[in-house]
């Protein structure tokens, strides 16, 4: 990136008063961590603060301090003399408030999604980052603002949660740096996995039962798919939120290249998880075909009045060409 | 510890010419990961060096770069001038060749397990130290040796393992400062991470299938037992190696205090493993109980001629008044 960028950020942050911080729908850890503590780092340099969010904050993310200051009003341009976007990869994925945002000017776009090509009027997306809390942490740094226990701890779960607990290939040594100063602050990291991974219910338990016996393997094992039906949740008493992180089962499987996860939603159709590991599978090509989007390793997309089995064996089929040339490893 | 205790012990292997570096039997990420960084640093500073092992290497962990120099020959006292114990919180945990390794001057113990009096004529013992591999990590440093790519992945591997990939209680500032140094000689997160934690076969989520349907709660659910019988095995072609990390399960329940698994064992008896949450249930103190031993968070102890179900009931009863006095709260 232009090395200015982040100080002309910075720079045009310190001069707004009112500032609309806006996310993607359906946040998730980077989503709600990092717009969180960019809203306190703004009002401890004495701005007036909007978090906006389409929705209330999921259970699996309320222990998140400050979480309760999510406004679900629509935010009304005039009001705002800035915006910011945070961990969005296009404007749409800012839901039904986008006309409102993209109406405030000047509207800084902050992320690190692949395919970014940037909707705002200063664009810092910078996809080699793991997450967009590790960059509120050095636009924070740029602005010279106190870092408090309550942002640090945002910041951590932001980047947790983006990077799989350190697990994704998105992982750095920059992410390690970003922490490392993050933990020295007070946040204890095992508090913040309990949080974000030791969150099963003996429902969801069952259910996690249930959809693992539902593993389908193709093409000598590189593709693997599970899915879950409405039948499913409602036999074991939960709901989709409930799967979260299902998909790594499919993933974890030693010769798979991608996973699928196919889960009936709330809207009487289907949403689809893709997950590929290593750098030769890029599923954001399958997941475009079909409407959605994502990163390379991670991308989803919709389906309506179509079944299980018909999506699964369009995707397979989508599939095919992009796993066929990989060779069967262990990674 | 005392500050010239690590110099003290760089200088001594610097001594060396001969070292035997031995570890814990059913060695895991962190022992294994210890005793082949180890040798390639005193390697590289021109000492003869034999890692002992007990049992060939785990296929958990046949993606450490020089495994196959694991040396199953019990040891000659007499061929060795320096003897290093890694990560044996106790003489008994070095397996048959005890009494040989024991009978080599000086004998130096690295090592972050509680309870470690220090059976070595050297003794660097600090429990507040993540892994054993943050530690020889800062030997190394302190010998003025060079870290290599190898040695970086081994430490690298050594780490995440003890650390359940940052998750656990352990994890501190002065982990991801090790971490970050060793990203930095190249080691890639999602490579090592890949090997440890995708490898499943389709058997061995067919036997966690399995093993989530024997979940059983007690004590308002701050307890939650599962098991695996041998018929388990038998049915889904799997052995005890393939139930690595399934304790995590019962432990990731919300309300779980103390997770505890029961695995019908090679010798025909029974192996417990039990993992706490946070610092009020120090689950050693039901693990010597019954003979056994490990951290505050992570014990285990074994049984022979009892039925799982006598020994679920035996564990549940000494667990009461450890877990009677905590409170049921999200962790």
């Amino acid at each position: 990136m232009d090395p200015r960028l982040i100080d002309t950020i910075a720079d045009r942050l310190k001069k707004a008063r009112t500032v609309l911080l806006a996310t993607h729908v359906f946040p998730d850890g980077d989503a709600l961590g990092s717009q969180l503590a960019l809203s306190n780092v703004l009002e401890s340099l004495g701005k007036k603060v909007v978090c906006y969010g389409e929705e209330p904050v999921s259970h699996f993310y309320d222990f998140l301090p400050g979480c309760d200051r999510i406004d679900l009003a629509r935010p009304e341009p005039g009001q705002f003399d800035c915006a910011v976007a945070l961990d969005c990869g296009d404007a749409e994925r800012m839901g039904h408030a986008m006309a409102s945002i993209l109406a405030i000017h000047p509207l800084i776009v902050i992320d690190h999604h692949k395919g970014n090509d940037g909707f705002g009027d200063l664009n810092w997306v910078d996809q080699t980052r793991a997450a967009t809390g590790e960059m509120v942490y050095d636009l924070a740094m740029a602005m010279g603002a106190e870092i408090s226990y309550e942002t640090a701890y945002c910041l951590y779960a932001a980047i947790v949660t983006d990077t799989g607990s350190f697990k994704y290939s998105s992982t750095t040594a920059e992410t390690f740096r970003v922490v490392r100063e993050l933990v020295n602050r007070g946040v204890k990291p095992a508090e913040v996995a309990g949080h974000l991974f030791d969150n099963f219910t003996v429902n969801r338990l069952h259910l996690l039962q249930e959809v693992l016996a539902t593993l389908e393997i193709f093409m000598d094992g590189k593709v693997a798919v599970i899915h879950v039906s409405q039948e499913m949740y409602d036999r074991t008493g939960t709901t989709q939120t409930d799967t979260e992180n299902f998909i790594n089962y499919p993933r974890s499987l030693i010769p798979v290249k991608v996973a699928v996860f196919i889960k009936a939603n709330s809207k009487g159709g289907l949403s689809v998880s893709l997950r590929s590991k290593g750098s030769d599978c890029d599923v954001t090509r399958v997941a475009h075909r079909f409407g959605g989007g994502g990163h390379r390793n991670a991308a989803g997309c919709r389906f309506q009045e179509k079944s299980i089995q018909q999506v699964r064996d369009m995707l397979v089929e989508e599939l095919r060409p992009l796993v066929d040339g990989t060779c069967v490893e262990q990674v």
